[in-house]
């Protein structure tokens, strides 16, 4: 712990958290304990597909609750997408929204309850804190645990017209309750749970790092970080695992409330343009450019970098502070090669010609604020063309 | 972590919390946030001495929040000292209530709270989810750092009439926004500081021994194991170390997060007796007991106190566990004996006619349903005799 914070004025916020197998038994009644009625059930249709939505709406009506259900978006969802959900959560005569899927309907989810009693364009609350009056009730029943989004006052939505993924950051963003159901993972391709572990591992690691870091972020970012090295590798090689999905569950739950309360860095500012662009799996992007970013920051914090090594399960004994903040960034490209993330943007459709323009959009994500080391829009640019 | 538990369902609550040097000065931010109007402030005379209320005051000024100040209460706060409070929060015109104070005015500020939208009597509502209507908005600022009152869902108060402490405990009474200045704790006294610091270790280690204990729990638990072990004498021993005790009172605030959701155990099912009878410090009661309770629950989970004796920092090297937990238990004792806890409850008052009496209260308090081993009213008795 670096001690000098505890002198800072830091703030800690999350939501109430019901974890574990079976706890997705727990939507109706936490449903009725705020109030709802009525709710407007967001999700998508691979988790529709898995049952899942089903099983919920069962739940639901067991206490007497109706619902409508919409599942009207994609993956990095867009602007016009939250438009079309606000209206129809409108016009559905609900009183309040219940999330059932991983970070894209969780997203729009929250999106559209921006809008649905703040009224206007969702671009219109891009940035810190432009959210005026209080949301409706809000559950979120996450399925992927990678998000983060459950516990998180984050919600990223695409501007189709820019091509950029906007950062919607505000306390309000924080659900009254979330719900993490370890047994919904099971039903993940093992790709999918490669990517949302790195995003996952990404928020960890970031958060730590990051300049707006406090105490109780870092207990749950290093507690995060060790339980993806122990667990990520298993998980992706084994639907059934259910020891392993539930450690990947906590760890994703742990790293949303250290990024939620200590905001992110250049991974994710780079990223975000990346996914608004190409339509990439934003973990697998994150997995690409968090080694370089790691190397890349690495100077402006020495002894945190050498403390994530450690959470990675390197041997510290007698070896100094920056030769094992070079191990740990050794450790985590090799948990990426172990799980098949793809080590450069190009094989993913990234090309030189597109640096310059998201580079100047990643200067102005909101994510780049706390960044451990001053970076320029030339930094980026290198950090892209040697990621690519 | 115990990783079966990563399978039960648990829930984890915690109130938004502004911590850090200074961070008194956002209590008027935060009352405008809940929408106070005009602020019942609960404290005690200690405090309003130290000049803590009158600071208070300012800020709830700044924002254009009028206030009642009330503080007629007790240590050990009692019955009808809550029903005079609330009978005067209601001819108040007072529209929330903010605590500025230790575990007895935040006690008593809870207490308030119920019978304000609840109405009866508070023994009404002893035990577990009797709280029915919703609550005033709460900002909790806590001054002593020991009791975790700030951030838990316990209320503890004394009905006289019986001489026994009782334990209320709902969700409803974690307020809204817990501020922790370790500043304030500055003005604490030697003894004070000790018996506090003494009532968190207790909280930290019952609660990860609980029957309840959930991943989230233990991070907390053990993170304030490992604060207090390192930073409890040197805040004991000179007032002006801000390090020392803004790590305390971070370790009260974490084992306050770990107890509120995983509940306490014999030690405090015990004190609570003796403290309702005697008017000790609670913090005392504890450091007595605490060490024998750890001795008599031991075999139910070796592992864990094992766990326990590495966060007081016993070298675990080629230890086995037994051995292990056992160290651990000497690590309690010799921290306590350096800060000058009194080691038998004969020293406080305790006397062998109250032993039956008290063990037959202790056996109906809330908090023994999860200590780790079965205990009975014999088992009580015993462990009162062996304290004496
Ligand atoms: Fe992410
Ligand atoms: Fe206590």
């Amino acid at each position: 712990m670096q001690k000098g914070n505890l002198l800072n004025i830091s703030k800690f916020v999350a939501p109430e958290v019901i974890f574990g197998l079976g706890a997705m038994s727990q939507v109706g009644e936490s449903a009725v304990r705020l109030g709802i009625k009525r709710a407007f059930l967001v999700s998508d249709e691979g988790v529709i597909n898995a049952g899942w939505v089903e099983r919920a709406l069962i739940y639901l009506k067991e206490v007497g609750i109706s619902s409508h259900v919409w599942f009207e978006l994609t993956t990095n969802p867009k602007d016009f997408e939250v438009a079309k959900g606000a209206a129809q959560y409108l016009e559905s005569g609900c009183d309040g929204i219940i999330a059932v899927g991983g970070g894209s309907p969780i997203d729009v989810a929250k999106a559209i309850a921006i809008l649905a009693t703040n009224g206007g364009q969702i671009k219109d609350y891009e940035g810190v804190n432009k959210i005026i009056s209080p949301l409706p009730p809000m559950v979120i029943v996450t399925t992927t645990g990678g998000s983060g989004a459950e516990v998180s006052q984050f919600s990223m939505i695409v501007e189709k017209a820019r091509q950029v993924k906007m950062a919607i950051i505000s306390k309000s963003l924080i659900p009254d309750i979330a719900i993490v159901d370890p047994l919904i993972l099971q039903t993940k391709s093992a790709r999918l749970t490669a990517a949302t572990g790195v995003d996952a591992l990404s928020h960890a690691i970031e958060a730590y790092v990051s300049l707006a870091a406090t105490p109780l972020t870092d207990i749950h970012a290093l507690a995060a970080i060790r339980l993806i090295t122990e667990n990520l590798r298993e998980s992706v090689a084994c639907t059934t695992n259910l020891q392993a999905k539930a450690s990947m569950a906590m760890a994703s739950l742990q790293a949303g409330l250290a990024f939620s309360n200590a905001i992110l860095g250049a991974t994710h500012a780079m990223t975000h343009q990346v996914d608004g662009l190409l339509d990439l799996h934003h973990g697998e992007t994150n997995g690409i450019l968090l080694p370089y970013i790691m190397q890349y920051n690495m100077i402006s914090c020495g002894e945190k970098f050498a403390n994530i090594a450690e959470a990675m399960g390197v041997h510290s004994a007698g070896i100094g502070k920056w030769k094992l903040a070079e191990k740990g960034i050794e450790a985590v490209r090799k948990l990426f090669r172990d799980i098949g993330i793809p080590e450069r943007l190009s094989q993913v459709g990234m090309k030189e010609d597109y640096i310059k323009m998201l580079s100047v959009n990643a200067v102005k994500d909101a994510c780049l604020v706390t960044n451990p080391r001053d970076t320029t829009a030339d930094d980026i640019e290198e950090l892209y063309r040697k990621a690519l």
